[in-house]
This record gives C-alpha cells, sequence and structure tokens, in this order.
C-alpha cells in the first residue's frame, strides 16, 4: 500500500475515528486504527465494540498510489500524524508492506509495526428504515442540555444512557439520575413515525466533539432494536445501545404550581455560584432559598463558613422557603440560553420545574430537607 | 477591626501570599494568612517556615476603619475573595471580631471562622549586609532558563536547589541533577562582594510566579547564611537556604573540543520533539545524531518503532556519532533565545556543551552509551 495525504486530511480523519479507540482492551487491535485504500477514497475505522467511527477520505488532495489495508496501533499513529503534520510544508508519503508502515515528511521518517487488518472487527451496517434528520447545531444544543444530568456511575446501567425518543415531527432527549431529571422537545422538519431509543452517553459526549455543529449540516440518526447510527460529512458512527425499557417519567411531571418565580438567569447564577465555594467534596449543605414577596435570600452554612445574599424575583403566588443542592440549579442555569427564567415550586418537598412557555426544556430538580430553624 | 478594601488590591495581596501557605501541615496556623490592619498600611503574610511572604496593601484606595489583625484559612479565604472581587461594582468591606469574620459585597455576604493571630510565626528580619540588585525581568529569566535541570526527589537535597554566586560584578546561578549542569552567568551593575547561597528550587519557582516581570523594577536579594530575602515592589519574601557546600563544578567544564557545531535552534527542536513521541514513561532511548560533513542524521529506535530525520549543520572539526537523552537536549533548546546555537563535543563518551561565546550560559550535558551497529 502507498499513499499520499494531505496534512490536514490525514490530521482530520485520525483525530476522528479516535474516539472510538480501546484506551486498554484484552483485544489489542481494537487499539488499533484500520485503514483501508482503494483507488477513490481511504477509510479510517476505530471500533471498541460499544462504539465504532469509519471515516472517508477522498482522493482529491490524497492520491493512493497503491491500494490496501492495514491496522496500526491508534495512539502512536496519532502523535506521529500530530507532529509530522506540524511543519506546514510538503505531503506526507504513508507505505506498508504488510509488516511495517512507513511515514516520511520532508527530511524526517517513521517507522513503525503493523497489525493485521482481517483481525479487525468491521462496523455492522443498519437498516435504514426508521431514521430522522436533524441539524448538526441542534444535536450538540440537544447533548449540552441534557447531558449534565446522566448518571456517570452505573449501579443503574439506564441511567447512564439518554432517551431519544421520536414521536411525528418532536424529538424528545431525557437523562435522569435519580435526583432531576433534564427534557428537551426539538420539533422536526418531518413527520418520521415512532421509535425510541436509549443512547449511551459517552456515545453522545463522543459524537458532540466531531460534529461540526453548523446549522446547515445535517446528521442523519438511523434507530435499530440494538443499535443507532449516526450519519454526517464523510463520517458514519455506530452505537450499541442500552438494552431495556427507560423509566416512565410522564407521571412525574406535573403543570400546577404554588409559587412561580422570574429570575435573571446570570444574576442567579452568579449567586449560587458563590455558594459553592463553601461546600467541599462529598458535603451535601442545602442552599436554602427564602422568597418572599419579590425578594430571594438565598443562605448555605457549611463547616467552612455562611453566605447570605439576596436578589430581586418576580413572584407570583405563595411566599416559599425550598432548599436545594446548588450543584443542580447550577447546572441548569448554565445550560439555558434565556435572558430571564421561570421557575415552579409547590412547597418545600415537591419538585421543583423549570422550563419555558412551549416546554422545549423542562428540568426537575428535587429539593433537600433541612431544618427551618438553622436559617 | 473593620476594612474597606479596593477588589483589585485585596485580590493582588491573596494572590501573592497564597505562595507561601503549608498545603497540608500538622500547625493548621501555617494553613492560614494573617492580616494585620493599622491607619497606614494593611499587612498580609504567610509562612510555612521554609517560606514566608509579606505584602503590604497601602491605605490609598483601600481604608482601614478600626485597626486590628485576624487569621484565616488560606484556601477558603483566597475562594471567597475570588468570588467577591468577581462583580466588578462597589467595595468589600471586613470585619473581624476576634472570632467570625464577615466579608460583604452588594447583597452577599460570607461569615468564616478566625484563627488565633497571635498563633502566628511571624517572618524572620534579615540583616541586610550583602545583598544584590537585579531586574525582576532579569532575575525571572536566570530562574527560567536553569531550574529545569535541578532534580525533583530530594535523595540528594544538595540538587534541589539552585546556587547563586556572587562575585563582584557576577551573579552565577547554577543547577545540576547528575545528568547535566546549567549555568548562567549575568552583569550586575555595581560590584557587591563575595558570597553564595544555594536557594531551594520551589523558592525560586514560587518567586517566577509572583514577580511582574518587568525590567525597569528591581529585585532586593540580601544573602544570610541560613536564609535569603526578596525585597520588591510591595512584596518580602524569606526563605530557608539549603545547608551545606554546592558541587564543584569548575573541573568539570572544559572549553576543548575536537567537533563544533553552528545549528538552527528551531528547526533542531522540532526534529527532537518528533523523536520524542516514540519514548513512552521511563524508557530511556538514545537519540543518536550521526555528523558527516554538514549533515547531521538523527535516529531513535524504541519498542514502538524508529524516526530518522536529517538536517543541515554547520560543523567544524571532526566526524561524530554521539548519543543523547532527548528530553536534556528539548530542555536546553526551548529556553535558550538565540537563532543559532554552538554545541561542542569531544568524544561520545564526553560531555557536550552548549554555550554562547560570552558564556552567559553554558549547558553540559552528558551523552549515553549505546550500540553503534543498530544505528
Amino acid at each position: 500500500m502507498k499513499i499520499k495525504f494531505n496534512r490536514e486530511e490525514l490530521q482530520s480523519a485520525v483525530n476522528i475515528v479516535s474516539k472510538a479507540v480501546s484506551v486498554k482492551s484484552t483485544m489489542p487491535i481494537l487499539e488499533c486504527i484500520l485503514i483501508k485504500a482503494s483507488s477513490e477514497e481511504i477509510r479510517f475505522t476505530a471500533n471498541n465494540l460499544e462504539l465504532g467511527i469509519e471515516t472517508v477520505v477522498k482522493c482529491d488532495k490524497c492520491k493512493v498510489q497503491e491500494p490496501g489495508k492495514t491496522a496500526i496501533e491508534a495512539r502512536l499513529f496519532a502523535d506521529i500524524v500530530s507532529k509530522i503534520t506540524e511543519n506546514p510544508d510538503g505531503d506526507i508519503i504513508f507505505t506498508s508492506d504488510g509488516n511495517i508502515v512507513e511515514m516520511t515528511s520532508m527530511s524526517a521518517s517513521y517507522k513503525i509495526q503493523e497489525k493485521d487488518p482481517d483481525q479487525f472487527p468491521e462496523l455492522p451496517m443498519l437498516n435504514e428504515d426508521n431514521y430522522i434528520a436533524i441539524s448538526q447545531f441542534t444535536l450538540k444544543e440537544i447533548i449540552k442540555d441534557t447531558i449534565f444530568s446522566i448518571a456517570v456511575n452505573d449501579s443503574n446501567k439506564m441511567m447512564t444512557g439518554e432517551l431519544f425518543e421520536v414521536n411525528g415531527n418532536i424529538l424528545k432527549a431525557v437523562t435522569l439520575d435519580g435526583h432531576r431529571i433534564s427534557i428537551r422537545n426539538t420539533e422536526l422538519k418531518e413527520d418520521y413515525g415512532s421509535f425510541k431509543a436509549v443512547i449511551p452517553g459517552r456515545t453522545l459526549t463522543e459524537i458532540s466533539k466531531i460534529l461540526s455543529g453548523e446549522a446547515d449540516r445535517e446528521v442523519l440518526i438511523f434507530f435499530e432494536k440494538e443499535s443507532v447510527m449516526f450519519r454526517f460529512d464523510n463520517t458514519v458512527m455506530v452505537s450499541r445501545l442500552i438494552d431495556g425499557e427507560y423509566f416512565r417519567i410522564d407521571n412525574m411531571l406535573s403543570s400546577d404550581y404554588d409559587t412561580k418565580l422570574v429570575v435573571n438567569r446570570k444574576e442567579f447564577l452568579s449567586n449560587v455560584e458563590r455558594s459553592t465555594i463553601l461546600i467541599r467534596e462529598s458535603d451535601k449543605k442545602p442552599l436554602v432559598l427564602n422568597i418572599r414577596d419579590q425578594n430571594m435570600n438565598m443562605k448555605l452554612n457549611s463547616v467552612l463558613g455562611s453566605l447570605n445574599s439576596d436578589m430581586m424575583v418576580n413572584k407570583t403566588g405563595n411566599d416559599l422557603m425550598i432548599g436545594f443542592n446548588p450543584k443542580f440549579i447550577l447546572d441548569v442555569l448554565r445550560v439555558v440560553d434565556d435572558e430571564e427564567i421561570s421557575i415552579y415550586m409547590t412547597n418545600s418537598k415537591a419538585p421543583c420545574f423549570i422550563r419555558d412557555d412551549a416546554q422545549s426544556y423542562i428540568y426537575l430538580i428535587l429539593p433537600i430537607n433541612f431544618n427551618t430553624a438553622a436559617y
């Protein structure tokens, strides 16, 4: 095999597929990148069996002088590519003799050992019956706005995934971790039917890094029973799904409330951030909101000290005293873009909702018990 | 005690003294910052017994409404100051009743526990007989140019320090770690006499972070038998010295050579950097330079693969094949500013020198043995 690579295209392809490389595997071939060159294109593949990515470099700036295939240890390959592409001049000549890969650029050349490309597990091909089309920008936004309330450790595997549920022209994305729920409803351009999937959080984190995020470029998402496939630009990403029924969240949601606040998001954010410096590690101290008329007093007491601050709010309904884990409020305030947000509460034991009128986002946060006498 | 603080001045004073706070100590008072306010000034002090810093805030933008002193846990204080100074408006009111410190800014107020200021160990005062004056810029440069070849672990305590030796109007700074020596000779404006000290590496790292680095601002350095004191701007820094005689390095230096190279620094740097990606962790593979006429070939073989590259050099004297730890060459190439550097070598077993004609810098690097047949 012999290929003349354009620097940027080589760098970009390696960056993309690297997201699906196994870091430490009992199968060393999963720590590799597979490269297959035909006369028209060069195909890069990585596959850790949970997540696989394939990206194609077309032969316009690159030239395949001799077709073939090889597999190379990914981390080393990425290091070499990033060093060898530093110098802005000239192409990179990539040759493989079935044993040693040589990469040459100007006056420097690297030689590294190849792995057997035939051991590499190819990506499964999905049927394309159930799919949606969505802009790269919107998919990136949906992930950013919900991924934070996924459970990190997998004592409950289902909580480490995100529900993508399509109903006609609506895509609903849901994450929850037992203390809070994040929901994002997105209108699609067409009616696509009804289907759903629970996608591993890691898959969404990785695709977020690869998506260019442009509003006028699309992603197609194909849904099958056990897998989901994303197709965009020159790239295909296939991920296994989390198996089983997602939590029923509809009966946890309610639009009744006794207290409604409209607050300036940035001012609230800066007040909550101030309180978090008094909390260290696993400390679980509530931030207590005391809402009286149009004033919201915020207090946090910890072993380190106490914070007391006030801000003006636009309140309708009852006065209320309620405590929250300040981190959960921060997570929401950091992803919402609105200048003013609406907060709906019932009493100090009932969940609080942060949502917009169109319900394009709904955040449920459970309050924390506290000893009212101390505040 | 009651003080009205200007935000920037409070932030800056806390940042400066924080460098000398104990991270974890059996004496909790060493984890504190001492604040003493008189009608003219507010004095901030931190002291971990190895290193102490004191900085003074003058009462022009700040006002002491009630003099006094207190001690506060430094990390928490720094966190609060950085949060409370985020909002650009208004001053910070700081009060202490001998038990609780309250810091108030606009609509937020923090309360934290004080510590007993009388337990705080004051900084020692040094006599001012032996001293030099040097620009902040130059001191920062000297440290940057030498600190990298200090030994990190202290199996040999003396190697964790840096020799500062004054002889008339020359300051010589030396570090060494058993594989290499770095020397920086700096001409001073006056003749200051003869004295020397071995300053702990950590002290120099910390002062580097505090110095503004401007060429027209001076540092005075006072030398005593067991301590050194740096005085600059509104700040004083006192450090213990490393006790004992520093290594005799003069007989290790030589100006004889059989091969002299003049090379473009950036090109050599980029070639050496390329080789380091084939080395992982404790791997000690030499970069072998093979100098033939006006060409230098560089080869590195490791378990991961091999690199082969060439560059043009300006050579006088013998051809030579010699191996080095590439990291040691990198460290030097990264701090020298010259566009072209001169490298002096004798044979593959003898130390190599990188130095300028004026000997304002001298770097000695020991070569590594290698099996010539493999290169």
